[in-house]
């Protein structure tokens, strides 16, 4: 299982969150509390906004604890909306096109969980992307090839919908594989202005999704920053959230997701 | 364009061809001489044959020269067949995905060349790849897909045929598709016992390819390992080498590619 | 903490001892049971002795379980003499000159342990460094200080003593700067024929240090390999064993070291 | 050799520099034109000044024009005072730790040349590192220990002697070992408010060093950006430079150096 954390709010350097909590994802990446593996360290990312349209983004195969480059860039750069991911693989290689976030245009995606028996779908799954999207199919994982059907599947008008579809569309491919494995699946995605999240899990054992509101900020992610946990709102499964400026408001995914 | 070398004969340590000889892959790789680009440093490849039934691989994306580990793999690994590749990107991204040699089951492929306007083409050659494959497509470049489709077209049974097949299976998808922009394409591939070795273009501008047969080995490449080019054969465009033993023999392409 | 382990024996592919066991070297580098830490991710090497007088050396900065060349080359490589070693930096960078094996000559070193407050001393540790394998140093290790140490000391011709007399000179500098923090040191040496290991510490919580013969071969390295533990012996603190051909035979470190 | 630039002015993101002159730094990397060498691959490193007291650091072993990482951070850091430098190793190895530009406290340093006979005189070299600068010294290059001489000889004080100083320092150790290999050192410093620019040599054969005063901004670098030339001025050899606000004023290095 992978880990994450979004950030909205005043912009901060942004090693404030990165490094500096008790429980933040660096510390996070080296040992393990509520998650479900021990180490997180094969490829990780950062994904942020700033006067630019699109976001930046930096990817970097070695564990996020040993890289230099991160220390001093987490020192300097400074975002009012971040992204940050330390990767555990489920199967596919540590190279840098396979590590989070993924971005396209103005938007930004990142992921924690799995298609059940992957390895059986992809190939329909890659089939499933549209040929004006396929060139943005750089790695091999199936966080990329659920973040471009997303695209094809219409987030840049309506993300809440795009997503819903997208799980569907996963879910019936599944289900015409006969597949029994779980699609567990705890994501978030921005387009710079908003963050959307949602926890979902085709068995009820969705990856963890916490959220906690701030004077000044909010933060969203697979754990609490604080070993404490005071304040973090675990988001339930079958929701999503949408957070913009200083607020978020959850609401249960689709009745066709969930029943 | 990339460079690449094989090697069948006498087993020898790997130096003795990768870095001995005074125009040697690893000095090729620093200068220019008769290719087109002057540098190949966007990753490297060695695959060999041993004992096993599948051969060994080691790909990373340093640039060869500067690669300490590669200097000691090639003092310590002895083989009597084996392929290197110096990678110099059209366009794809530099990581161990998308080096060269690729390897499946007891065979091996690389290749200097592209496919003209591969980024227009991608999505209709990764829904060519079978089913069954589909799970060997670990990067994005043209190189693997072509190697994918050789395999589909039964490069295990008859590598000549499959070689074949496979170009003209680009060519008419290029054809369909009204691409102008040429298909080179200087390759070599072995299953462990003979070498398969092809030089095509659709433009008359076919990559070299060189081989020589020395008293106890053949070197085929994309240049000559010597700077005098002493003894170098270049075989001609629309032609394909196969090497067995210390003996090679050429034969023109069937006439449905060249004419 | 670092681990690894060392062979001697029977030629063997390298990935039966590394990969094959349930507590192979790779498994413990992902997660812990007798060690203190919990990951070595912070780069790895191996070192290997064949028909060379010198060891083949390969070292990466990615963590052991995510390189896909270390399974090839453990797959490809067959050795009756190598070593592994799985790093957890105390401090200095994760780069390829900090990795374990060190190599000098034939020489092979890995260790487990650290100079206590290395910071305070490196100055002067690195200044004790005859000018004449000065340029042997090329990382920034405590590790690769002490071999070098080693071999100026003599470890070509009586490696017992030199081993003995670099603890000792680190000892008295320690004590000369008050240094209060241990000298802990559990190491394996080789100069291709003979194995010579040490577990020793300042304060008595020296790493540990397992031993086992098996019927062709015999494994020494910082835990047991094996789950069960089940014919592993625990090497004392304060003494060395000398490994040669299958048996070892353990005695304790000289009484200036250990009262 | 090795090539880079400095640039001080308004605040710019970095790819306005780096990539999109006709003759930036990441196409010198990638083809020669007044330079010895024909690539720069070994690595290449920024240094770049915002709020902070010390200046960002980004190092990276991949050839520039490779890192998509690169490409994504100079589209994304502003700075009105910054520095790059892509490296062409002349001996030590291809790791972070080598590369340039090195960073201490608040300063930074990058360089072109080397010190004749390196591996004859690193030992002496390090030795002349003071006690309290010692844990600096991270890498094996020529370039970070004259760096640390530098600011062992008052490099925060009065930089201009501090140089001077050192260059004198390394010709009089030179000289005392009989090297007749010529020290050749074109470099710049920076403090974070004025760039330190020095061009010598022991043999008249020192890196360029060119200099160009735009309406806002000053670029300095061993070539010119852009290939006409047009506006570029050679620094003499023999001369230091002094970059403050929008200009610049050249003065010939003391006596005791040139004569």
């Amino acid at each position: 299982m992978c880990r994450w954390m979004a950030y909205q709010g005043d912009p901060v350097y942004l090693e404030s969150l990165l490094f500096e909590p008790d429980h933040s994802l660096i510390h996070q990446s080296l040992s393990a509390r509520k998650s479900e593996v021990t180490v997180n360290a094969d490829g990780f990312g950062l994904g942020w906004y700033d006067e630019r349209e699109e976001p930046g983004l930096y990817h970097e195969i070695l564990p996020a604890w040993s890289d230099c480059n991160l220390k001093s860039l987490a020192r300097h750069i400074k975002s009012g909306l971040f992204f940050a991911h330390v990767r555990a693989s489920t199967g596919t290689a540590t190279n840098r096109s396979n590590c989070h976030p993924f971005g396209y245009k103005n938007w930004l995606f990142m992921h924690n969980g799995q298609i059940g028996d992957y390895e059986a779908l992809r190939w329909h799954l890659d089939r499933l992307i549209p040929e004006y999207l396929y060139n943005e199919r750089r790695g091999a994982t199936d966080s990329e090839v659920i973040f471009l059907l997303m695209v094809a599947n219409g987030l840049e008008t309506d993300p809440e919908d795009a997503i819903s579809k997208t799980i569907k569309q996963i879910l019936v491919l599944m289900d015409s594989k006969n597949i029994t494995e779980p699609f567990r699946f705890t994501a978030v995605l921005s387009n710079g202005k908003e963050l959307f999240a949602v926890r979902f899990s085709s068995d009820e054992h969705a990856p963890s999704l916490y959220c906690k509101a701030f004077e000044k900020h909010i933060v969203i992610g697979s754990e609490p920053l604080e070993l404490s946990g005071e304040g973090w709102t675990l988001i339930p499964e079958g929701y999503m959230a949408r957070i913009a400026g200083q607020q978020y408001i959850t609401q249960p995914l689709p009745h066709f997701l969930t029943e």
